[in-house]
């Protein structure tokens, strides 16, 4: 079912800087940086390694405004990992299969999320606290030039 | 630096009810289970996906006592993400170079981490909240049959 660990999503308070850190001290390269008013968050993807089902991103977010559910989340539990994202092949059929196996959907239909993708989170109350994510890749391979 | 997302670290209450939900649900594979009474943990490795430097894992967390850190953590938090660790090539190397660049190492020679591996931690203060782990595979390299 799920293909690769797509991205781990860290909720920060200063995007900007936590791009410096992550490229200088742990040599990641940015891929893409968007801002997903949806969602209410700007953000940067960082490259981390090529798997067959495609690359791995470290994620980060800042909130746009403290009300969003990054904002909300970094009131209560300031800075550190948000979610997991995983990939699928077909968001639609894992989206049915989580729903069959009983796991609350936070989203009724795949959103948009980071470079194109289609997106859909479940609740994290029915993974063990863990906010999860399904990923179905969006077709857009940036040039990661620079990545080790 | 940094090779992949080696694997992300959950902490959870019931090592067996979450390697059930995490293989019927999610469709992983277990790879390897041990207890590593250093660390104070019972645990479960995963693999989800092959990256061009190794596999990637979702691993399972359970404590051996409530004062262990993953104890400690479960108290203070409760379940979900416990930390995240990355694929490095020279764990000495590694470490080296993230305590130049200022960032505080939780240990000061490398432990032994899952399935042979050589691994240390980073201090979460330094990164964002984030508990950060270095890991240097172990070549101990498991059947991983009928996983997708």
């Amino acid at each position: 079912m799920f293909t690769r660990i797509d991205h781990v999503g860290i909720a920060c308070r200063d995007l900007a800087a936590k791009i410096e850190f992550y490229t200088s001290t742990f040599g990641l390269t940015v891929v893409s940086e968007e801002t997903n008013t949806e969602q209410g968050v700007k953000e940067a993807m960082l490259g981390i390694g090529e798997t067959t089902a495609g690359t791995s991103y470290v994620q980060l977010l800042e909130p746009l405004h403290p009300d969003t559910p990054v904002g909300r989340f970094l009131e209560r539990r300031g800075e550190g990992v948000h979610h997991i994202g995983y990939g699928v092949d077909d968001i639609e059929a894992a989206m049915s299969a989580m729903s069959e196996a009983g796991l609350r959907l936070l989203d009724r239909r795949p959103r948009h999320g980071s470079m194109g993708a289609s997106i859909a989170f479940l609740h994290p109350g029915d993974i063990g606290g863990v906010l999860t994510e399904l990923v179905q890749f969006g077709g857009i391979h940036p040039v990661q030039a620079g990545q080790e």
